[in-house]
């Protein structure tokens, strides 16, 4: 892309009404569309400035916090990369996983973090009702440093993974969409299902469906959402994603048959979660850390996911979408039958086609992490990034 | 604060004698007082240039060197900030907490680890008699390193803790006292109180009393130090304050009674320390490898501390005080009554008031490890400063 | 060093005929000796210009990878300070030193750390047959994610230690005897003594005396190669060596005599390593879990290994060399005797008055290995380094 075609981004992006200055990226139905499609403007233009050898960088110095409080490796190094794309330096805060600080603690940490940074990216998504919760406690401390004095500049937050919400994941599932139907408005009206797929792993968070119906139904598309019979989101979520798919001119239906999801769909996401009901006797079993308890939810959980071997996303249940050629979608890494396990949530013969697609969807996520702090750090963005344009700093030396 | 003013304080630091090139940073008393004001103006300027949006980057590329062989979270964060801010890159060197290496394998290890670096900071306060002679271990080694043509040039060395001083965290607490009074020179006369208060942890070092007495008596203050009987300091430390408070025009009292202390005080900082004693039992059983012994020096120790609860830093001990306004300090985190335990050492109403003072307390830190650093890296540390005024880069491109 | 001469080496560099673009380095014996000269030839020139205050920074922004499946602090330090030197941020990826992962996973990850990176640096030494294959797994998907459009451009892989290889190690004692000698073409005709000596300790690689003599064969050197019987190398490893030796008018012996290798020796590199044998009857081991099994081989290896104690580098060892003067070498940490273990590889008062050469050997990793990632990463690496001195970026503000 030349340096005209980035100048049109930023015209574009500069008609967005938006308010994120100074604001966190927590659930995507937070924000308006115009600060969704702005975030997509922005990792656009990042990222073809990086190609066409424009350095994005922002800051000279500066420090950009990372607290996984679940382990991670991709979205570490999606953090790390949109960081060091901007100009920080990636200063991990490593608290321990087991660790639930609330109060004072929390407060005290944020501000001793926060004197020379401008970022905080949080992964906490282990716990119900905690993550989400977890990350605004950040931020109102932040806030409160702000206007103590004790703060030079609000850092801004940013949500790597929540019980609610993952919406670095899903905002670059979206981009990724865009870009390959050509165009944001090219959603409308187009089919996805966001199916449950069994795996012979426990405990996975339920943030990424919630995340994809939850942005989906923003863009005007038909969404089916399918699980076992068990296997709920937070209720909440799918009510608001209903609500949601109705004023942008789509539609919600929600299954139990993962055929009826796939037939005639564009786009299918198959992908294992845990049940709500286990989700929610897990949290005081974690709080009173009750091991015992938790192997026996784990076991019959583990027991109650067999019966649903059938919800894998083979070549048959392919047949039935668009065409027979709707585009697999997946967070990675998927569990791939006769792979990585015996039974799992895709075979073979489907990942191998899309391998790349879903390497290509996980691309965007470095681009949409820098484009979300640098919108919650600038007041006017379109005007930062064209002044980086117009720095022509070369980001290599060829 | 604009470039003029900027400007003023580098002409400050000119006049001052200072002889801290290639020297380290390990003991506030080991510092000409024209070497203290020379470090607390460049923290000043380097953080009004952060803040003027003038980067202070001195370095392209370069490599710090942390070494903590004890946990830390605030002194990480300070020593990368600090890092970060000059434009090096932050290296862990994990040696392990229960290591004690000594001789060859220190003198290799410096080596091998400095090639390319330009500052080390080193935490290592755990045993008495340890942290200090490591320290300057390490930097007899670099010296060796440099006259042998192994290092291209000597990495200074920051004392981040030892056993005997936390100069950063004593330097940022006067930095703050300074500006918070309105100038080092308005500390003469000023009373602080330096007392022992109780905790119901155990073994914490008695590096921060001792970095604050020890340059509290530069300043011609009126110190207080008291305590328990039993929970003396290192003595040596306590009879060079002393000498030190007569030297600047100041007095130095000890006592054993807190409101004593606390009588008319214009600053208060009570603070937890293990008994002398304690920590000199504990060394041999370190060094022996004696879990028991050790488990019994914890159990006797803190039922001792428990004879004294009322050692607490409440409402009616701050009535105490000049016009009942001291001001409180802290260097971080405090056991907070109520909060963070059963009793500890400040009522929660006391730390409320206070809380924002001791966050900006923390806030000098990462400018003075910058400001120990550039010293100690910098001949003409003034011309430097002024070089980087004149290149006019900005740190943030807004 | 001035600009002139620097400029005068790039001019050498250009000479050279090299297809490094786009490739890794794995073994040095896959590259040509015009390609080993030109990596000589580009650490040379990153650390004048460095030491000449010229910026070799190439990169504004971008990520290194670091992945060691096996403990390094020197090499650590030493990557890290390279990907500095290039203006690179190095990101840890953190796989845990058990796991030997192929396939799909080796694919996966190697593409979703790569979409912002320029160079991937691995150790993976422990499994003879693996760390080799592993390192060209990674180098494939790669390959493939480029192909796929996937990845944007082709990160170079730096074997940092593998179970066949060591070349960053090899390549900085090469470029140290270089420099001591006066130049490589001096190398030709000078006896090395590739010797192993006793330690106490079990299980080192086979990779650096490997390194060695697949190096040292390059240069027409007089390499004698010495080891207990039963201490045997890769069978192939020395095969090639030998014919590399003959074909560029040197000699290789193959000796169960220590004396016999230092006898008239110009260098002298003993070193510890465990026999081939073990090394091969590890392996499945190993990949079997089987704790008893390797502990037994342990035990019979150290007991085997107590038989040969007077394989030590004495004294009286070094008075059989050319002039009682060769020069030693080692890759360090070295067991020397009364110092770090009670009977080792080499007796203290050797190791003291080659302490500093030691040192400086190492000193040339990271420019070898930041030599190794420019190479990989330009398709005409002489532009590159004139247009960074043309650019005369300062390293650092003095």
């Amino acid at each position: 892309m030349g340096v005209n075609e980035i100048k049109a981004l930023i015209d574009q992006l500069s008609k967005k009404k938006i308010d994120m200055y100074h604001k966190d990226f927590f659930l995507t139905w937070e924000k308006s569309r115009d600060e969704i499609d702005a975030t997509f403007l922005v990792a656009d233009v990042l990222r073809s400035m990086r190609e066409a050898n424009i350095s994005p960088k922002v800051w000279d110095t500066g420090i950009a916090v990372s607290n996984f409080r679940d382990n991670s490796t991709r979205t570490r190094f999606s953090f790390a990369s949109a960081a060091d794309l901007l100009g920080l330096y990636v200063q991990d805060l490593d608290e321990g996983k087991s660790q639930i600080a609330h109060g004072e603690t929390v407060r005290e940490t944020a501000n001793m973090i926060s004197f020379l940074s401008e970022a905080i990216g949080i992964r906490d998504d282990m716990y119900l009702g905690e993550g989400d919760k977890y990350q605004r406690e950040v931020a109102k401390s932040l806030d409160d440093g702000v206007a103590a004095g004790v703060l030079p500049d609000r850092p801004t937050v940013v949500n790597l993974q929540s019980d609610i919400d993952h919406p670095t994941q899903s905002m670059a599932d979206f981009l990724h969409l865009a870009h390959y139907f050509g165009g944001v408005d090219k959603l409308k009206g187009k089919k996805i299902a966001m199916t449950w797929a069994y795996s012979p792993s426990y405990g996975k968070p339920l943030s990424v469906p919630q995340g994809i119906i939850g942005l989906a139904s923003r863009f005007g598309m038909e969404i089916s959402l399918a699980h076992p019979e068990g296997y709920d989101l937070i209720p909440e979520v799918v009510e608001l994603s209903k609500k949601q798919a109705a004023a942008s001119g789509g539609s919600f239906k929600h299954t139990n048959s993962m055929d009826e999801a796939f037939k005639d769909a564009d786009i299918v996401y198959p992908k294992s979660w845990a049940p709500y009901d286990v989700m929610l006797q897990r949290v005081p079993l974690l709080h009173a850390g009750n091991q015992g308890g938790l192997k026996d939810l784990e076991k019959s959980c583990l027991a109650n996911n067999a019966r649903f071997k059938d919800w894998e996303c083979t070549e048959e249940k392919m047949k039935l979408t668009k065409g027979g050629k709707a585009l697999y979608m997946h967070c990675l890494p998927a569990d791939i039958t006769d792979v990585s396990c015996a039974a799992g949530e895709v075979a073979a013969t489907v990942f191998d086609r899309y391998r790349d697609d879903t390497y290509r969807e996980a691309s965007y996520k470095p681009y949409i992490i820098a484009a979300m702090i640098l919108l919650g750090k600038r007041k006017d963005p379109a005007a930062t990034l064209r002044a980086l344009l117009e720095r022509k700093q070369i980001r290599e030396v060829m």
